[in-house]
C-alpha cells in the first residue's frame, strides 16, 4: 500500500506518521511506500521497511499536486492547511492554499483517470460552524463559518462530497475536535490555553488561564486524532452514503472540569501552577466557539475518542511525558 | 444608481429588467445606468431614461469580471449560472462558470478597493439541500447537495458570506423556490411539469404529468421572484447579520393541490387537458427534492411570496395571458 501524507511535518502529521511506521501496515495491508510532503521538508522516519519519498514545496503551485499523486497512492491524507489565524490575516494565502490547493489536489486525482480512485482523508475543522449555535450541535446542523479558514474548510468538504459522488476518489472529511493536550511549546493560538493549563503544570511550569472557568469546549487527544485518521483511511466508504463529512467524537468539558481532572490525576500542587489572567480578547473569540456535539454518525461508524477528560490527560502523560509528572 | 445584471437574458433576468425599467428606480433612487450581461446579448429595454450598456461574453474568462465591475455598479445582480442538468453533464463547464466565474466576480469587486462596496445579490438554489431531508426544512438545516450544481451554489453562498464579512461587498444570497408558472415553451428540465400542467392547459394545450399526484414541492411565481430580488437589493444589510443566505418563502403544495387550484380557477375542461403518463426516471429525481421549508428568517426580513397556489396561477394569467384563459 502506497500512502501519501500532505502536511506530514505538522503535529498531527508527525503523530500519524509515527503510528504508521510503528504498525508497518494500514488496514491489514503492509505499507509498500510512503510519500511525505509539507511546505518544509518532513523528517524521514526510522524503522519503516519500505521506500520513503520526502518532498517540500507549496502544493498549491501549478504542477505540484499532479507530481504528488503521480505515483498513484492508494491512500491520501490531506492534512495541509494554512491555520485559522494566518488565513484570517492573509486573505490571498488562505484561499490559495486551503481552497485552490485542495481543489488542485482533487483535480490532479481526477486527471489521472483510468479507474484510479484512492481513499482521500481530509481534515476539516469545527470552524465550519459559526455562532449562533445550539448548546449541542447535531450532524445536520448548518455549516455557517465566521472565518475565512472555516469557509475554506467548508468548501473543501463540499468539493470532497461532490468529487466522491462523481467517483473521482473515495473521500472522507473529518472535523477534528480541538486537540488537547497539544504537545510542544505554548503558542499564540487563541485556543492555546486549553492545552497550556494541563501541559505546563504537568511539566512544572506556570500556565496562564485567560478565560472564565465556565468556558466549555470539545476536545480529543492527539492519540484519538490519529485513531480517527486511521479509521477514516480504512472504513468501507459505502457505509457513509453521500454525506462524506463527519464531526468527530470528543469530550465536552468546562475549564473547571479540565482543572478538576488535573487535580484528580496530579494533585493540588500541580493545579496551583495555573494563574488566572483574564484576557477579554481571547474570551470574546472563544465565546463564538462550539461547546459540544452529538457526533452520532461518527460514533455509529466506529470512530472512537476518549470518554472523559481524565483519559485525555493520561494519554498526554503516557505519550509525551513517559508516564512522569513534575511534582 | 448604476445596476449591473449578470444573466440578464435569462427568464428571471428579463422579468427583473422589465420591472426595473417600469419602476425607473430602485429603493427610491432613480436608475442612472444599467449594465446588462449574458452569454448571449441581452435585449435592450425600451423606455428607460438612462444609458444602458449591453454585453455578451463568458464572464468566467480572465478580465471579463473586472471589465463588468469597472463602472462600479452600486447593485450587482448575479443571476448567471450553468443550470443543473448541464452542470451535471459537463463537470468542467459547471465548475468553471458557477464556481470560478462567481469567485472571479467577487474578486473583481475586491480588486477595486478604495472603499467600493456594492450590494451583491446572488441567486442560489434549493439544490444546496440533499436527501435525506426533514419534511419541513428550517433555516439551520445542513446544506448537503447531491449535484455539482448544488455544490457550486453552496460554495457560492459560503464565499458570499465570507467576502461580506470581510467588507468586500454587501452580499445577500437568495435560494429561489421552483419558479411556477414558468412562462414560455415546455422544456426538458425534470421540474418542467410543475409549470407545464398549469401553463399548457390554460393555453388550450395538453400537458403531461409524469409523477403521482402526491408529489409535494415548493413554488413561487416569477412575479414573487422579482420581488425577492428587489427586496434583496434594497434591504439594510446589517439586518441579516453574518448569515447572508436565505431560503425564500414559497407555497408547499402537492400536485393534486396544484390541479385542484387550477380547477377552481379555470374549470374541469381545462384540468381535463392534463394527461397522466408516469415516468419512473423523473419520479426518482423528484423524490430527492425538498418538499417544504420553514422560511422564517426571510419572512421576518420582509421577503414575501404568494400564500396559496391559486395566487400563483392568477399571477400567471395576469402577467402572461393578459387575463384570458383558453376555455
Amino acid at each position: 500500500m502506497h500512502i501519501l501524507i500532505l502536511g506530514a511535518a505538522g503535529m498531527v502529521g508527525r503523530k500519524l506518521l509515527a503510528r504508521l511506521v510503528q504498525d508497518g501496515q494500514l488496514g491489514g495491508t503492509p505499507i509498500s511506500r510512503l510519500t511525505l510532503h509539507d511546505v518544509v521538508a518532513p523528517e524521514a522516519p526510522a524503522g519503516l521497511r519500505a521506500p520513503v519519498s520526502l518532498s517540500a514545496s507549496d502544493f498549491s503551485l501549478p504542477g505540484e499536486a499532479e507530481r504528488l499523486v503521480s505515483g498513484r497512492p492508494d491512500v491520501i491524507f490531506h492534512l495541509a492547511a494554512i491555520v485559522s489565524g494566518e488565513a484570517e490575516a492573509d486573505f490571498d494565502k488562505g484561499y490559495r492554499i486551503n481552497l485552490d490547493g485542495t481543489r488542485r489536489l482533487f483535480d490532479a486525482v481526477r486527471a489521472i483517470g483510468e479507474g484510479y480512485c484512492p481513499r482521500l482523508v481530509f481534515t476539516s475543522s469545527l470552524a465550519v460552524f459559526g455562532a449562533p449555535m445550539p448548546e449541542v450541535i447535531g450532524d445536520e446542523y448548518l455549516t455557517a463559518p465566521l472565518t475565512s479558514y472555516g469557509t475554506q474548510k467548508a468548501i473543501g468538504e463540499l468539493l470532497l462530497s461532490d468529487y466522491t459522488r462523481r467517483g473521482i476518489f473515495d473521500g472522507i472529511g473529518i472535523r477534528l475536535p480541538t486537540i488537547c493536550v497539544r504537545p510542544g511549546k505554548p503558542n499564540k493560538a487563541a485556543s492555546g490555553f486549553f492545552s497550556g493549563i494541563i501541559r505546563e503544570p504537568l511539566a512544572g511550569q506556570e500556565a496562564v488561564l485567560p478565560v472564565p472557568d465556565s468556558v466549555r469546549h470539545w476536545h480529543a487527544s492527539p492519540r484519538a486524532a490519529v485513531g480517527f485518521l486511521l479509521h477514516a483511511a480504512t472504513i468501507e466508504g459505502a457505509r457513509l452514503g453521500d454525506r462524506r463529512n463527519l464531526t468527530m467524537p470528543g469530550v465536552s468539558v468546562t475549564v473547571a472540569e479540565q482543572i478538576e481532572a488535573l487535580r484528580r490525576i496530579a494533585g493540588d500542587a500541580v493545579v496551583a501552577r495555573i494563574r488566572r489572567e483574564p484576557d477579554p480578547t481571547i474570551e470574546r473569540i472563544v465565546a463564538g466557539w462550539p461547546r459540544a456535539f452529538d457526533a452520532r454518525r461518527a460514533r455509529e461508524l466506529g470512530f472512537t475518542a476518549e470518554l472523559d477528560f481524565d483519559s485525555i490527560i493520561r494519554a498526554h502523560i503516557e505519550d509525551e511525558l513517559g508516564g512522569r509528572i513534575a511534582a
